[in-house]
């Protein structure tokens, strides 16, 4: 619910990230799932130039770690799920239920963010090169493909299956990566659930809580108010 | 364990696809783990072409599709671990190795497989274009780092964990999307961890059974044999 310095969870986060990532970087998820679950948490923060041992802790260099003194894991996806099973709000019990959920947190991470990041990538990361130029087409009609299979499948439903589950959490979070295009408007119930997943309070304070962080940790230029 | 059409689980899988899918269709994952648990199932053969209603249990249009009666999913990752859930030799059960499993999973489909896939796209699917020519440097990089995330972390270990999970079942088969490269070689320990997922017996029958299906369902050449 609240981050609390004493709290048994901890998770790790950027001290400071440029405007573009803010928002989007992936301790938000946890956050996100931690609030919906009611959960505190401590925040354990990096510098973008981790320390070579984060590697043995994150084999990939990137946030979030999660710990509890029972288990100590990263992949957000896996993150997700583990407070999902400590919430039914999150994940169902049922086994079909439960499933659906699991499966539309792969779908999210697999068959839907890799479109999103790419598009980003090419936009935001490779703007300036001739291969990005050249590719921009099919990028935004692949991402956009993905988001009409999203929205096909959604119809008019309110999530992807009978209520909100960590699949939606992940899905949301997924769509949110094209935010700097117009792409989800294109889809006007895909732009309602995005909406309708952002407007859950605990969605809000994760959101406020990882803005936070960047906001107290703002570089200083060099020389201002020398 | 075997191909038996009254088995309860049901899979969907390709009836035909060209050489260079081959052995790189993601149901080859679902009949590995199913062959690991020991248990029988049939497989609905589908067409490249699919009927539009597949849209309906598979939004993203792709195989494999899995019921038994009790849940009816997709997303290889779910259906690994549904399978996982009902062999131990999969899935462990202590939370801290059960997740870590699980997080593996997540890692293989998310942290790793977009950079290969990419690399396929770029070399395959799109080795005309100029854009890919333009970018194949920077995607062999990628793909290359990681690879490095990936074996430095497995060092001189058997498993990503102290023992076979789904995790490595996925991380192998992600690994195998890199076969048109020598990118895996350049690695002994991951070109080792690769050859020893692939000696398993179940991984043998999985991969047998997938290839016996395109070669029982061969294209004849228009005009042959007339």
């Amino acid at each position: 619910m609240a981050v609390d310095p004493n709290a048994d969870i901890e998770i790790t986060a950027f001290r400071w990230v440029p405007d573009f990532a803010r928002g989007l970087v992936r301790d938000l998820r946890v956050r996100w799932a931690l609030e919906e679950a009611g959960l505190d948490y401590r925040v354990r923060l990096l510098d973008q130039q981790r320390p070579p041992e984060y590697l043995l802790e994150q084999p990939f260099d990137q946030v979030p770690c999660f710990s509890d003194g029972t288990v100590r894991i990263f992949e957000t996806g896996a993150i997700v799920q583990y407070v999902g099973e400590k919430s039914e709000d999150l994940l169902p019990r049922d086994p079909q239920s439960r499933f659906r959920a699991i499966q539309w947190s792969f779908a999210a991470l697999n068959s839907v963010e890799p479109a999103f990041l790419n598009l980003l990538l090419v936009d935001i990361f490779y703007a300036g090169e001739e291969w990005a130029k050249l590719r921009r087409p099919g990028a935004e009609e692949f991402a956009r493909l993905k988001l009409k299979r999203v929205s096909d499948w959604l119809d008019g439903n309110e999530w992807l299956e009978e209520r909100f589950t960590i699949g939606d959490l992940l899905m949301v979070t997924v769509c949110r990566f094209l935010r700097h295009t117009n792409l989800v408007a294109e889809f006007p119930n895909l732009e309602a659930y995005l909406a309708r997943g952002e407007a859950r309070p605990a969605f809000q304070r994760a959101l406020a809580n990882q803005l936070a962080v960047f906001a107290a940790n703002q570089p200083q230029m060099e020389g201002a108010a020398a």
